[in-house]
C-alpha cells in the first residue's frame, strides 16, 4: 500500500512549478477539478471558500486572461481581486523598497500575485524572476507568479489539467513544443514552464525550434532530470517534420533568441529567415496522429504562429487551455489559502 | 383578453433597442421598477440574484456614469464587475483577435459591456458600432452596449424608465430632442438612441436642430415607422420656438455634423454660428408647458449646452436620469443572466 | 457619573480630524478596535456589516496603502471599492462640474474617497483642500479625506490608534515629529494632520525642524490650543538632538518648505543643506527613551529619511501604523455609514 506524502500548502508561494513536489501539483490539480466538477456557469453554485479573502495583482505588463481569470476566480469563491496597474502605484518607484511594499501588502491582503515582463526590466536576463523573489523574500502570504521573465507556472499547470482532460494517459504520448515566428521577440516563460511541467507529468516531450533559439541550458538540464526520473524522454530537434511525426499533441509558442536577448534589432535579424516556413499548418498537423492536440498560450497571433484553420480546426483547444487557467487557479488559491 | 408574448432574454445582447421587442424593453423596465422598489440606500436590502456572477467592462473610452453605475449594480446584486482599461489589456491589440478575446472572456465570466468613442476608431463612422457587433459575433455570453459611435441603449432606456416616473401617460406627450452647441463634435449615439426608443413608447417627437446637423436617414426612417406604428408623431424642425411650444419633455444634447465626420476644424465651421443661440435657457424653457421637464443624459458643459438656472431649476430631472442608470441596468442584467 | 455625549456619525465627513470633536474619534478608534480583535486573517470572520455597499476611490495622486486598506476593508466587511483613476473618468474635466460629478455619485455609491496631491492643482497652497470641500459641498454622502495638499486624517487617526496599542497611556508622554531631508518636496499634509491629532490626545508635542520649513501658522496655532486645553504641551524647537532626547516616540516625515512652495528649483537650495544630518539614524533613536518608538507613515525613502538600521530595528512601528490603516478605515466605514 502506498501512502502519499501529506501535502501543506498552507502559505506557499508559486514561482516556478519545479519548486513544488509532484504531490503538491497534483493536489492543486485534483482540487481544481473538485471545483469544476461542482460549478455550472449560469446556475451559480458559487464557493464561498474564500469569503472575505483579497488576492492583490500587481500588474507591470498587460494581461486578459491572467487578470480575468484570477478576478472571476476570486469572485466565484466569494473573495476579491484588486487589479494594480503598477504604474498607479508607489510599487517599483524609488520612494518605496520592495521589502516594505510587500511587508505593507501583506498586513491587508491574503495573497499577491505579480506579473513583469522582460521589457520592464530592460532586457535584463533573470531580473523580473528576480524582482518577484525579492517580494516573495518579504512577503508573510503567498506569492503567485503571474509571469516573469522565466516562468509562466500558472499556465503551464492549467495546460496540464487541459491535457489531463483530453488524454486518458499521460504516459508516453508525444508531446511537441515547437517554436513559431512572431514580428517581435515574446519571452521564454512559456516554453520554459512548459519544459518543466510536462517532462513531470510523464509525457515523451520532443522540443523543435531552428538554431540560435535555443532555450537556456539550466532549464534544459532540468527538464532532462524531470524526464528520465519520470521514465519519459525529451529531446530536441531543429526539423519541424520530425517533431511534428506521430505528435499526439502539438504546442507552439513564439519566443526570441537569448543569443541575442534585449537587442531587438539583432534578434530580429536571426528569426527572420523563420518567417515562411516556421508557422503551424494543416500540413504539419497532418503528420500527427489523428486525434491529436494543438495548444496555444495565448494571445496568438493568428496567421503567423498559426493559420485560422489550425486555431479554428478540430484538433485546436485552445480555448479550453484558457478556460482552465479559471479552475486550476481557483484551486490553487483554496490550496495555498486554505489547505 | 389579451395574453403578452413570453419574453426569454436569458443570454440576449443588447446592441441597440430597435433590435429587442417591445414586451422584451417592457420586461427589463418592470424588473427594475421592481427592483427599485425594494431597495433602500442606507438600509441595504441586497439582492443575491447574481452571486458569483462577473460582468467585465471593457472601457476604450472615459465614463462616470456608466462604469459607476454598473459597477455599483452587479455589488447590489451579490455579483462582481471587472474593469478593464482597454490600454492596459491585449484588447485591440494586434496580437489577439476579437474573436479570440470574444471566446476567452465567455469562459470566464457571464456578461461583457463595451464602451468605444468615434476618436478611437479614427472617426471611422459605425466602426465602434461594427467592433461591438464582432465581440457579439463570437462571445457565448451577452453583450451590452456601453455606447458606441452609433447607440446607447442603456441610456436610451434609463430615459424611458426616467419619462415613466415623471409622467403619467406617455401617449402623445410632446417630447423633443434639441441639438445644443458644444466646444467639439460629440457621437450621435445619444440622440440616435433616444429617437429610437422614444418613437416606441408613444410619445410625440420634435427633432430640432440647424441646418447641417441632420441626423443619420436611416436612423430617421426607422424613427418614422417606430412613430407611426405606435400611434404618435415624428417631426423634424429647424427652429427652437416651434419646437420648444408646449412642449412636455425638452431633451438637450450636442452632436457633430455628419456632413464633415471626422474633419475636426470643417466641422467646428459648421457648428460655430449656433453657439450663442443653441443653448438651453429659461426663456426657451418658458415656452414649454409649465410642468415640463429638461434632460440631459450627462456629462453637461453647463452655460454652454444649459444655463445653471436650467440644470439646477424646477424642471431639470437629470440627476434622476443619472441615478435610474443604476436601477435599469440591475433589470437588465438580472433579465439576460437569470430571466 | 460622566455621560458621554451621544454620537451620531451617520453620512459624516472626514476631512480633517479638527472638525470632528473628540468623543466622534473616540467613537471611531473603539469601533476600529472591536472589528481588529474579533478578526483572525487566515480564518475569515468576515464582518458583512456593509453588505451591498460601495465606496468610490478617486485617485488623482498615487496610493498603495489608502487604496489596498480602503480596498481589503470593504471586502472584509463584505461591501465593495471602486478604483477610479481620475485620469480615465470625466472627473476634473471641463466638461463635468464637480457639482454634477458629486451629485451623481452621490445617486450610485454609499461613500466617495478622494486623493489629490498638490502637483495635481499645480501647487497652489490649499487648493486641493478646496476641490475635496466642493465634493463635499454637493455630496449627499460622506466625503473621506483620502490626503489632499492640507491633511491626511486617516492617516493621524490611524497613528493615534498605533499609538493606543504601544503606550499604555499617552497623557504626557513626549511625541516628537521630525522634519527629515528628501531629494523632492513632499507635502505637509502628514505633519499637519499628525500636529493636529496628536495635541488633542493628551501627547506632549515637539516639532523639529531646520528654519525655513516651518508649518502654517493657522496649523501651529491650532495645535497649540489643542494642547492647552487637553493639559498637554506643544514645543518647536531646530535643534534635533533636544528634540530627541527622551522622547518616547519619534514621528519622522519630510515636507517641503512652504516659502518657497510650488519653486521645486528654490525650494531645493533651502532643503539641501539640511541634507547629511536630518536623516533619524541609530545615534539620535540613542539619545531617546529605550522603549521609544519610531514611527513613519511610508512610503519612506531609506537611508534619506531614516537609515536602514532605524527602519528595521526594535524601535520601528512602522509595519503596524500600515497595518491599522485596514482597521481604522473599517471602524470608520461602519461608524459613517451605519451608525
Amino acid at each position: 500500500m502506498i501512502v502519499r506524502s501529506m501535502v501543506f500548502l498552507k502559505n506557499k508561494s508559486l514561482i516556478t512549478t519545479q519548486e513544488w513536489s509532484k504531490d503538491e501539483l497534483e493536489y492543486v490539480l485534483n482540487k481544481a477539478f473538485e471545483l469544476k466538477k461542482t460549478f455550472k456557469k449560469g446556475r451559480y453554485n458559487i464557493h464561498k471558500k474564500l469569503e472575505g479573502y483579497t488576492l492583490i495583482m500587481l500588474f507591470f505588463s498587460p494581461s486578459t486572461r491572467t487578470r480575468n481569470s484570477f478576478e472571476v476566480g476570486m469572485t466565484q469563491l466569494g473573495g476579491h481581486a484588486i487589479y494594480i496597474d503598477a504604474d498607479k502605484s508607489w510599487v517599483g518607484r524609488k520612494s518605496e523598497s520592495i521589502k516594505d511594499t510587500a511587508k505593507v501588502l501583506s498586513r491587508y491582503a491574503d495573497a499577491i500575485g505579480i506579473r513583469i515582463f522582460p521589457n520592464v526590466v530592460k532586457w535584463k536576463y533573470g531580473e523580473a524572476n528576480r524582482i518577484i523573489r525579492e517580494f516573495e523574500k518579504f512577503s508573510e502570504i503567498p506569492i503567485i507568479n503571474f509571469e516573469d521573465d522565466l516562468y509562466h507556472p500558472c499556465q503551464a499547470l492549467s495546460d496540464i489539467m487541459t491535457i489531463k482532460e483530453k488524454v486518458n494517459n499521460l504516459k508516453n504520448k508525444k508531446f511537441v513544443i515547437s517554436w513559431a515566428y512572431h514580428p517581435r521577440p515574446l519571452p521564454v516563460s512559456v516554453p520554459n514552464s512548459t519544459l518543466l511541467a510536462t517532462t513531470r507529468f510523464g509525457l515523451d516531450v520532443t522540443l523543435v525550434h531552428p538554431p540560435g533559439f535555443e532555450l537556456d541550458d539550466k532549464i534544459i538540464n532540468i527538464a532532462k532530470k524531470n524526464a528520465s526520473k519520470n521514465g519519459s524522454s525529451f529531446e530536441i530537434t531543429n526539423t519541424l517534420e520530425d517533431a511534428y511525426a506521430g505528435a499526439d499533441i502539438v504546442y507552439v509558442k513564439s519566443w526570441g533568441s537569448l543569443k541575442e536577448y534585449g537587442n531587438p534589432q539583432k534578434e530580429k535579424k536571426l528569426r527572420i529567415p523563420y518567417r515562411e516556413n516556421w508557422i503551424c499548418n494543416d500540413q504539419l498537423m497532418d503528420l500527427t496522429n489523428k486525434n491529436s492536440f494543438f495548444m496555444h498560450c495565448m494571445p496568438i497571433r493568428r496567421n503567423v504562429i498559426a493559420t485560422d484553420s489550425v486555431c479554428d480546426g478540430a484538433h485546436s483547444i485552445i480555448y479550453d487551455q484558457a478556460e482552465n487557467r479559471l479552475h486550476l487557479q481557483k484551486g490553487l488559491l483554496v490550496s495555498i489559502l486554505q489547505s
